[in-house]
């Protein structure tokens, strides 16, 4: 068993690693930080943790330091930064669910986190955590920067029809929707309130301006237009991806190309042709499902993905991600099926 | 007061015009057609109805004549083509919710709705009735074609962009979101139940495929690509348009050429610079809100426009319609704001 | 027209009056008072009034004197005993939305709310503003104390079975449920948020120590034990009464002195025997519905009643006693039936 | 590994225990059953399944004979008492969560399921399943009756405070509430739709009828009011049972009661007084959680218990029953904890 540490595991991204890793054979949790819960059992931050050995931990302010040999850290912005470089010296493992080690230039970090990113020698060691893209490098990874939410659905819907040279390359518009936990659970705007968040939906972020711009775009290698919307659900995220087409590109083909691309891909299914999956389809799981359409009056391919954001949009991944490093199956503790209805 | 007949009354349509004209003024409901509750007081169809004068009004079949002046036709495709004659004929005025007679090319409809269009005669007297498009015709119709929900919102979005000369007019893409009531009371698709249409958001009709396409078409002589989404929520629409606008074209002047458009229409409302709406704004109205933004890096205006599917994309439009065809004030009986949280 | 002010116009109990009234032929909204939204205009607080005329009204703060002849006081428990006596000495009429007013002993104010009771002089002037019950005192009315919204529901279901000798008097139990707009606008605990309070149904206030417990003893006569739960729903309010009866009260009879208690009352439907409400029947409306049925193994009359919780529970009501208070129709401005599906 | 057959796999139960079984280290779903689905895979039922072993499994008719050596019958009630002896007679061993023999006494099932039971010489093999209860007999049981979810909810928070003595045993009301999902997934009425059950609170059954309500006064030995109610949320029953208590009786004593009933209960959590559960809490769990009050003015002890009524109210409670029949670790495949938010 491998003894680990989640710092900030109060938070939904944290909450979520813990319930997790609560049943993974070889992950064992020794120590959950959390400042606003510290002092008290886990399962005060998670009720749903009543009953389970994670549930009964007691939490430790974040000042502790960490006593895990694997650390997941589920900060804000900023943290990670801070300690990942002693953490790494002590011979630990990190990874981290922040943006701080995802974005290469650090001109474009600056951009869009208005701070100063992470030094060149940290950023050095940190591997992006895309299992479907870099596995290779993963496995040899001490230190993860994983993916964004937004991100993970973006990307893994669009780069295979990039690669498989199906796509002009420019025009892509991603028109993202999200459930509200993507939100996090420190948030206390009046949108994020039930009363007010339910049946309501919005678009935010209007403009190209969200920060998982910046990372989609650095995934694919193109530019793409962005737009995030706050759906009332609690989980879940859906991409509808516009695609423009090279003139030559049939939907068989393009259906193929994704086809094959996943087709070893343990987390990621690709729906029968026709049809396409709803955010409820992967609640509750790690899995990926891409739906593929195509207007041809327009010379598009419509690509649909659903993650939960919570899942491989953020804990699960993260534990794939671990699996990987460890040398494990990369499934361990993450095969369920989708919580339905 | 006018005599008024709604024909399927016990639709989501119907109920929300017979909800609407209980509190109109001037048109004053005298019959309520539905099969489903004929015999039973209209209130036990809309509970909401119960100690409302209409609600008391009890049902009969649709094979009764309508004894109303105006008739509100809130039935499936087909059926108002096979009736409109003979209400015209009789001196009525009517009120068409369906898509018979929006269409007017013959070969789009049969395109889109597998059937045979109505008659050229027939076709010769109907208006389309958008007011804010063809308010002066409506003045003088007898025969209103009530849009389409979808087209409602994404047309009012789009149009003055179009009209002012701000898009290049080609590669429009509309990615629309709607609630459940959309798809009406009769459906008993698993997908419209409670368990699981909750959580669940999903794309439908991807392709351009979907009937209001060529709609929305029409109404801007533009070709798109529009893409909806199923949302769990009882009630709204989100439309969010991504529109290529001329290269000179800046956020500013398309802003300003949306205000202008609309400064004198009382059921739009432009959302200052910045501010986007959400579908809960416009819950319980017949108002469109619409907010515009600009990704500069991709020469995209995006306009997002929030309607209530089945006021202003339904029973409020066709009030609207109706005071305008009798002289009456606009915004008679529809000046509500919104319900909300 | 009658000059009114709304203290604490953006709450949701304040954004519900100033959106009634902004469709009331009589009253006359000319000021509201909102230190969140000082020198914005009132629809940046909410957004469903744009393009209505009290939506364009520009807040002030709440240390602004009055100017309306009327005035309803939406603030925290507290602020209207500070400032009623002032008010009433100007000649203005006040409707106080909070509990300041509604508890008759000062005991039970200090047990309850922990804090000191309005004066005994000007407790004299109020008039506890529940229609139904005290319709002709209201009409003198200069200062009227709006009712509690699970104080309406349970009241209501209850008094007439109470009044008619139908019930024993003891042993009443109220199962009552709440949408989450019940907790107001400003409280920002984990709870209400969308995230933890979608899909999650909850007691609070268990063990009879709920506020509301006094106010409905003091309605009834008798004394209850009333338990409260939180809904995953913007609005409403069910309440569940189990009534013990009296050994030779039957259905029939209870059922009658119902009907016959409410059978004038333009705001109260019983539903037909055998047919119980929603809490949806009743959203957007000042109606109660009430529903009766007996469990004869138990001599147990069940009644439940819904109400939509922001307004025959809070500002519906309150328009309802100051059309009392000023001789007008009280339908006047809440006609309206409800908002479905 | 056990061979399994699941009958009525595509139902909500169905569903939910191919999901759990999925995971399981024992139980090897060889065969799912569904008329609905027959010759489609399993995941095409439950597209949550996508990419899971089960989910690849193709449904066959239910006409089909069961090839597992364990069965879970998941169909309508009459269905189980006309295949069980049969199984029986192959050796198989049987699970059935219909409500087919729940009830001991002929009579009552007559009653309230107005049709014929099962004859006695089946009922004799037949086991109720709540482990809490009747542990030691399922250990040697080959046909189980798995109970009802308001039932396990109920009973769970009610019986050890009858076995200690507390409680007077008459009077005894229990106002439940469950997710819609409790309804099942064949029933098309509209108040399953998601536009009309969203927003929308109401009582069912009331007066007693409700058929839970014998099997409930069947567990406990004493005569039980029992009203449901359907709640706006997928998944969740609460049962709030207000239970008058012998004159000595304290709140201390009634805990410590609860407490050491269930201190070796793997699936039992007893919240720390003054909490009480949410239904959130134990979503996707197989465990109850339990919350105790006490309104001394009334002498009456609240106890409020939260169930998944899909899991422990069905599934769940089915295969911690299979565990104990075949001698495994009572929680395998159940140890999860719950998903939240």
């Amino acid at each position: 068993m491998i003894s680990t540490t989640i710092v900030g595991a109060s938070g939904y991204g944290g909450g979520e690693l813990a319930r997790l890793l609560d049943g993974h054979p070889e992950f064992n949790v020794v120590q959950v930080l959390s400042n606003t819960f510290a002092g008290k059992p886990f399962a005060a931050a998670f009720n749903g943790m009543y009953g389970t050995r994670t549930g009964e931990l007691v939490c430790a302010p974040t000042s502790d330091a960490p006593t895990g040999e694997l650390i997941f850290l589920a900060q804000e912005s900023g943290y990670a930064m801070r300690v990942a470089d002693e953490y790494l010296s002590a011979g630990k493992r990190v990874i981290d669910l922040s943006a701080d080690f995802r974005l290469t230039s650090p001109d474009v970090y600056r951009t869009y986190y208005k701070a100063e990113p992470a030094s060149a020698s940290i950023m050095e060691h940190a591997v992006y955590g895309m299992p479907e893209l870099f596995r290779d490098k993963i496995k040899d990874a001490r230190l993860i920067a994983n993916p964004g939410c937004y991100v993970t659905a973006s990307t893994l819907a669009i780069k295979p029809l990039l690669d498989a040279g199906m796509l002009l390359g420019s025009g892509i518009i991603i028109d993202a929707k999200s459930g509200v936990s993507g939100a996090g659970r420190s948030k206390n705007d009046a949108i994020y309130k039930y009363s007010e968040a339910n049946e309501a939906l919005r678009a935010y972020g209007v403009g190209g301006v969200h920060r998982h711009t910046p990372e989609i775009e650095q995934n694919l290698g193109v530019n793409v237009l962005f737009t995030p919307h706050l759906v009332p659900m609690s989980r879940g995220i859906l991409a509808t991806c516009y695609l423009p087409a090279k003139p030559d590109t049939t939907l068989d083909a393009a259906y193929g190309a994704l086809v094959s691309a996943y087709i070893s891909e343990p987390f990621v299914t690709v729906r029968p042709l026709g049809d396409f999956p709803s955010s409820k389809d992967v609640a509750g799981t790690n899995r990926v499902h891409i739906g593929l359409g195509f207007a041809k009056a327009s010379g598009m391919l419509i690509a649909v993905a659903a993650i939960d954001n919570l899942i491989k949009g953020a804990a699960g991944q993260a534990i794939q991600n671990a699996n990987i490093m460890y040398g494990l199956p990369e499934t361990l503790g993450l095969a369920h099926g989708g919580i339905w209805p």
